[in-house]
């Protein structure tokens, strides 16, 4: 591809009109121009997604799009950050104009209804990959980190788990007897919906966040590796989806633990807050009509187990995740 | 690779502990946090370099992780910006972890060099790519841009052209009779010397500027689009370097006009200026050792002529730059 071509497929494809005030130069130049309010710091993330490992290759570019934006959106979520700009490098085999032009109307719807503008971009030829970087703005006294978790805290998810390694599972189960119950997860596989508004509210009363992108035991590992504390998690309480539970009259050869607790891709919220705020957290998460679960509290074992309704540890049999490609 | 191993990988050799005090929070969380100074507007560029694509396979990865860095620095060049954060989306077939080392050693380094902390970072499995995007700051007033140039205003370049195209062609002659020619173009090819320190001078005199990615005439023309302006080149005004000039008696069926025009990989910087600037750029210039040439003028022609010493059009043969391996 030579660079007039990859000139002309940015030019064409992703020159979007919506405008934010804080854009003096959008793409177009040797670099984007950009004023952030003086108030806020910046929430920076970046994600690439490859064909074939982080999406099956038969996925639809409206839906890679979508998903190439979504993760990073979650990233946002997960420090409470408002979503601002966007960087787009696209790598494709060739420029084939039907994908492209699929690919650029999802990508900007998604922009638009996440108030996103595309700052920057670069197209290149090879093998499909797409990288987004999103910045955010955030206020430097609210924003939640990973390292504020205290013993004490509860644990919350929002929405429920497993949907998406479900999903992945469905994906080729295509005699599979209720379509309703495949699209349905399929749909959380290929269209997680990144909880940025609700994150914008949580803020004011969650220590910390994190997005559910690798399961929820390596996840919420992760704030606990960063805050220096255990935890546990309430095994029956963890929330699942009607289409989840119902799945299994179909399929008695799957392993639920394993998708329950380190599916990724559902890209929900894990929260933590002290007690006092509980009350606040729920009123946040009503008045946004997302469901909220309490799930585990943090402690001081150092350790993170996951016990039963009588309080005794639940064997694990997997504690990571797995992209598709490697099952 | 898991995401384990993925967060492993990055946790290894890419927590470098080099800080910038307007990063409140580097690698290692959802996002980064940065706080931006106030006086300052952002430039943000991305590029992608694919292997076999922007670099022959066979590159160093030290060559690699340098070049990676150079190209989004120089269009920060382009702007007269101030580099100062970076993040970094690799592709890789595998963990490699010789190969990781040595790139990650150079990454460093070129971070390092340019005052740039790394912020954020995804790695994942795949057909080797590599996209770095940049962040600097600049002075809203002062910022150069591509439609700032007026008729009248005079065309310069920073450093010699040709000598990147050159290296590709050296690259497979493994018994070119000069090992120091071929040596020092390839080295132009695989360590472009990115103008920032200089850019940041020229802000003070120039309209605009581009760095020369693509060839000077693809890259002189977006600044005419941009600007509606025509413009003149004088062919026998191109700076050209020893080993560029010296080549030619080894070689006599090589297109050199191509490689000084349309040669892309210099990352020189094409400056336009009025006329009573001129002191100043030059002044600047010789205190920092850059070498710079008055190649051209901007008119109100609306084309791109490149004339002999006789003010003649001299037949351009070709216009556009080819990545090598569509060559």
């Amino acid at each position: 591809m030579t660079a007039t071509t990859e000139f002309s497929l940015i030019q064409k494809y992703f020159s979007y009109d919506e405008r934010r005030d804080d854009v003096t130069l959008g793409v177009g130049d040797d670099c984007a121009l950009l004023n952030p309010p003086h108030e806020k710091q910046l929430a920076v993330t970046v994600d690439t997604l490859v064909s074939g490992v982080h999406f099956p290759e038969a996925t639809s570019p409206d839906d890679i799009a979508y998903k190439s934006l979504a993760v990073s959106l979650s990233d946002l979520a997960a420090m409470g950050a408002e979503p601002a700009w966007a960087t787009l490098a696209l790598t494709l085999p060739n420029s084939n104009e039907a994908w492209l032009e699929a690919f650029s109307k999802s990508f900007k719807k998604t922009l638009n209804d996440y108030g996103v503008q595309l700052v920057g971009g670069d197209t290149t030829q090879g093998p499909l990959s797409i990288t987004v970087q999103l910045t955010g703005l955030v206020d430097a006294e609210s924003v939640m980190r990973r390292d504020a978790a205290k013993a004490g805290d509860k644990i919350y998810v929002t929405g429920s788990l497993g949907d998406a390694a479900l999903g992945l599972k469905l994906l080729d189960m295509h005699d599979f007897p209720d379509p309703v119950i495949r699209e349905s997860c399929i749909k959380r596989l290929n269209r997680p919906l990144p909880r940025v508004e609700f994150a914008q509210k949580a803020v004011e009363c969650c220590a910390c966040a994190i997005d559910i992108s690798d399961g929820l035991i390596a996840d919420l590992g992760h704030i606990l590796k960063a805050s220096a504390c255990g935890a546990k998690i309430y095994y029956d309480q963890l929330p699942t989806s009607k289409a989840f539970d119902k799945s299994s009259t179909h399929l008695n050869d799957l392993d639920y633990q394993q998708m329950l607790l380190a599916g990724g891709d559902d890209y929900e919220l894990c929260l933590v807050a002290s007690a006092e705020n509980e009350a606040a957290l729920f009123s946040f998460a009503e008045s946004m009509d997302v469901l909220l679960t309490e799930v585990g509290l943090i402690d001081t074992s150092g350790e993170l187990s996951v016990i039963n309704t009588d309080g005794e540890p639940i064997e694990l049999i997997s504690s990571g995740y797995e992209h598709f490609a490697h099952e």
